[in-house]
């Protein structure tokens, strides 16, 4: 399934088809397409060329490591992205040593390395649901995580059914409409809230 | 100028060929690509689609606004970044309203928009070199920031010089290789410092 956003001017396709859906096939997802998503993160910009990004995998083909990351998932999550072939947990490094970041930063980062692998996904027909709803205690417990880590994410990688394969319970979120605010709310020059000049002409709405 | 990443496999050449030079061409950016960076950015994806991204743009064609900006960087980066076209500052909406995002989150999806800009750069023959050292006290005075309002990063946008056309106190920069961590060293899976188990038979350096 493809659910391009209805860009006010065009990008490129692999930013346009991007999108986060909450049913997957049944299809699991190659080693040679994973080691790809991981190597696009990898070669992610970074602050200091630190690379705070950490991920944990789990693959549904391996019940047990699968359960065990599901369950670092808020209920809500848990619910729809059981049905996905593969769970990454995404942590930061914050980093005792010189070079470390500062958390937002690190979190950035993180959010680079996640974009990146996006569009490797993308490129390569999966589709990549972020979450901010984790159980971020339960994932230091599961992992025994050393003190300087930060569970920040979790990934749902797979590829996205069709609607008509969606269970009905998520059906209205698979195809609802995209939507993001006008990019005269976003982008300011002069003062802070005043749209930037170049947006002279843009949609009103 | 280009400086694709040494990859271990193919990735989207993006992703590849996307590096932070340390001096650009005096060419300017065009609106009509100004326009599609931003675009870009306002399609990423957000926890909750909150879209906590903000920019604040300076252009050095404009020389009091570019001023501006540039004094919100550290020192360092004022000496390189003031040959950009093109600043802009990269900041975090976090939100009292329902839906808000705790710093990390927000800074998180931050990148994920700053990441999706510049992909599109990319695409379009530029290059951006993000930075986090930022003066963010002087740009919360400089342009009367909200209190919910975080500034994160900065991003320098322009043409990537040659490197005989890079002065030489930027060359080594300008040219030197580009260099990662081992996947071994960021994606786990049972436990937290063991290399996941698809990345077996990786190279060990």
């Amino acid at each position: 399934m493809r659910k391009p956003a209805p860009t006010d001017r065009p990008i490129h396709p692999l930013l346009a088809e991007r999108w986060s859906p909450y049913a997957f096939t049944g299809e699991d997802v190659d080693e040679a397409d994973l080691l790809a998503l991981f190597e696009a993160a990898r070669w992610a910009a970074s602050s200091y060329n630190a690379q705070p990004w950490r991920f944990i995998l789990a693959r549904r083909r391996e019940p047990g490591a699968f359960e065990r990351a599901l369950s670092c998932l808020v209920p809500f999550n848990q619910s729809w992205a059981r049905h996905a072939p593969v769970l990454a947990l995404g942590l930061v490094h914050g980093g005792s040593a010189a070079g470390g970041s500062p958390i937002p930063v690190a979190a950035h980062d993180l959010g680079l390395a996640a974009a990146s692998l996006t569009v490797e996904a993308t490129h390569r027909g999966l589709a990549v649901h972020q979450m901010s709803g984790i159980a971020a205690d339960r994932i230091r417990g599961a992992y025994a995580l050393p003190e300087d880590v930060l569970p920040v994410t979790a990934l749902a990688i797979g590829y996205a059914a069709a609607p008509e394969a969606t269970p009905e319970e998520w059906r209205e979120r698979q195809v609802r409409p995209r939507e993001r605010r006008r990019l005269a709310e976003l982008v300011f020059e002069e003062r802070w809230g005043e749209p930037a000049a170049f947006l002279a002409g843009e949609p009103e709405d």
